[in-house]
């Protein structure tokens, strides 16, 4: 009895969920699960709805704390008693010291914006955010995004866990990865937040290596999705994979010489790639785009593929290629340079795959075996 | 003139197959287009052909020597004129110094005994062959047997290329890497024979690590098919195939300590294991399993599904099984483990996904990153 009174003395960690769009309302449900009942984690967990009218007049946030589901991002799923959805992002966060962001990449220089001298001292940062913009100068790692504006440490939490991100809400086994900076301990608190039996969590000390991933992947999942639009089988769509994977180890080592190799053999690296270029839309688009033999453009099998949601693949082509034009390295990089010229009309969809003046020598390619 | 004349002079290497299978002949095919007019190599490609007589009554050796095409296990692909099926063993590998061994790994050990003696005291040798019997003692590798029972150096060539083999014969983009074990000399010379713009050959100074690849990655394949036939998406997928490639990592490092971690970022890696759990044998026989529950044996299904063609995955995974039993290892590979718990009936399907005191803890899996 004493114990427990001590044990109830000791300042528990209070977690928002800043955004709840599909995989906002996922990453609730999975840390209200660990949270509740838990001595170490205070109960409720806090969740900040960018509000929205529903068709039948309700507000989404009202419409969340009646029903405990996320009715318009991930209907039929109870969330849990103890997720509470707050339209007021000052009020969501006021009270938390961990914080876990998800939101798409384009609000987060807003939302730190407002945050701004909100948020407790002592918080910590978690970005769940895949993609990220990559200027020529490098990319904007939205973990750094947050540590400069709020004044915070912030880890990452990616894996193979998008696209359908609702099968780990029922519970389907899957992944992910945690990279950290400096303090192992904080990262394991986070694993200890979204680990479950179906979830499996791990962390290396490589932030900038996982959160790549999770952005550099997508144009990976262009080319995959190009070879299943030429029919070329799996031993094709099996090495543009694995040169991808290459290129995104090798690019990422050259853009942060802290990165590690073991990092792309985690489930952020070769497992995101694996789920991103079987199932993702960036590959069902480029699927489409290479059947079509490139008449249609992205733009137009976004529109009409996707009813509204937004391709991050070919933007991040687009900016990766700037880095790589910048630098003098397009030679380095056949595979992200190639997947640029393909999505701008400059080279036909086939040039993925065929060898010609204008297309890849991926045996050239930095970080590989020798190649002959 | 003069210096054509002295090219000539020198002595070429000259190329034998020995096995005359889909993917042997593939394999002629390749390296005849690489043979012919090169100063290298001799033009002629001896390939020895287990001599069939087919429905029609003609021998398939003549067959092949006639059409140029491998009638039976590869129709309609032009071998080159400079391919020649031979039906004698002895005579095929005669004059060769570089023999590509390309047959069932059950006939190795009967074809070198025969060989024994009959070839070139400065013969090399390549082993093509994905599968081995694993042994309590440790796995048989084809390419020692090679070595220790012809007395000749010899390499091996793995990737992602096998399933649709065919494709490569219709010049379908794919890669190989040769594992060697001192000379990169030699190496490349197997890669120069190899390599063609849609067959990218790269080379690793780690023979057992690229050997072991070809017959562990048949076990994982089974694991995918698993997940498939349980509709469990592609998540999951990705996870037991990253899990999958980590304890073929971890065993191969065990058990060979030369083994190398970045050798499964090659081709035989990543990229087989990708293309074999897309498409592979083993996952389709694997994925029936599943959906009828288990009900129908391997063996039931195999015959059933494969027309007379052989499942390795469910033999290796129960050689791989008595290793880890005989060694006390079962704890730190425990997909491999539930894999021939599943084949056997021990475990049901589902069990490779599912958290029970009888299920894998992927966590605790060895050459991972920290789990919680």
């Amino acid at each position: 009895m004493g114990e427990a009174g001590h044990e109830a003395a000791v300042e528990q960690f209070r977690v928002s969920v800043v955004g709840s769009g599909n995989w906002g309302s996922v990453a609730a449900k999975l840390v209200a699960s660990n949270t509740i009942g838990h001595p170490f984690f205070h109960d409720e967990v806090r969740m900040w709805v960018f509000e929205e009218v529903l068709p039948c007049g309700e507000k989404l946030s009202d419409a969340i704390n009646r029903t405990n589901e996320n009715v318009k991002y991930l209907n039929g799923v109870k969330l849990g008693k103890n997720v509470v959805a707050d339209p007021d992002l000052e009020n969501a966060v006021r009270e938390a010291n961990m914080l876990v962001f998800v939101t798409p990449h384009q609000f987060m220089e807003g939302i730190c914006k407002r945050l701004g001298g909100k948020i407790r001292s002592d918080a910590e940062g978690i970005s769940l955010i895949k993609g990220m913009e990559v200027k020529k100068e490098g990319p904007c790692m939205i973990s750094k995004l947050i540590t400069d504006m709020l004044g915070i440490n912030c880890c990452v939490l990616m894996g193979a866990n998008i696209a359908n991100e609702a099968r780990i809400a029922f519970e389907k086994f899957s992944e992910a990865t945690i990279g950290y900076k400096h303090s192992k301990e904080v990262a394991q608190r986070w694993a200890k937040l979204f680990s479950q039996s179906y979830f499996l969590v791990s962390a290396v000390q490589d932030i900038e290596g996982v959160e790549l991933c999770g952005t550099l992947k997508n144009v990976v999942a262009i080319a995959a999705g190009l070879v299943d639009g030429l029919d070329m089988g799996n031993n094709t769509k099996a090495a543009i994979m694995r040169i991808g994977l290459r290129e995104m180890r090798a690019l990422s080592k050259r853009l942060f010489s802290s990165v590690k190799d073991s990092t792309f053999f985690e489930s952020c690296g070769v497992a995101d790639v694996i789920t991103t270029c079987l199932g993702g839309r960036n590959r069902r688009v480029a699927e489409a785009f290479a059947r079509t033999g490139g008449k249609k453009s992205f733009n137009e099998l976004e529109a009409e593929l996707l009813q509204g949601q937004k391709l991050q693949g070919v933007s991040t082509a687009k900016e990766v290629y700037d880095v790589l034009s910048h630098r003098g390295w397009q030679g380095l990089f056949p595979l992200l340079t190639t997947v640029h010229k393909i999505c701008i009309g400059l080279l036909p969809p086939s040039a993925i795959v065929e060898y010609s003046e204008h297309a890849p020598n991926f045996s050239l390619v930095e970080g590989s075996a020798e190649c002959y």
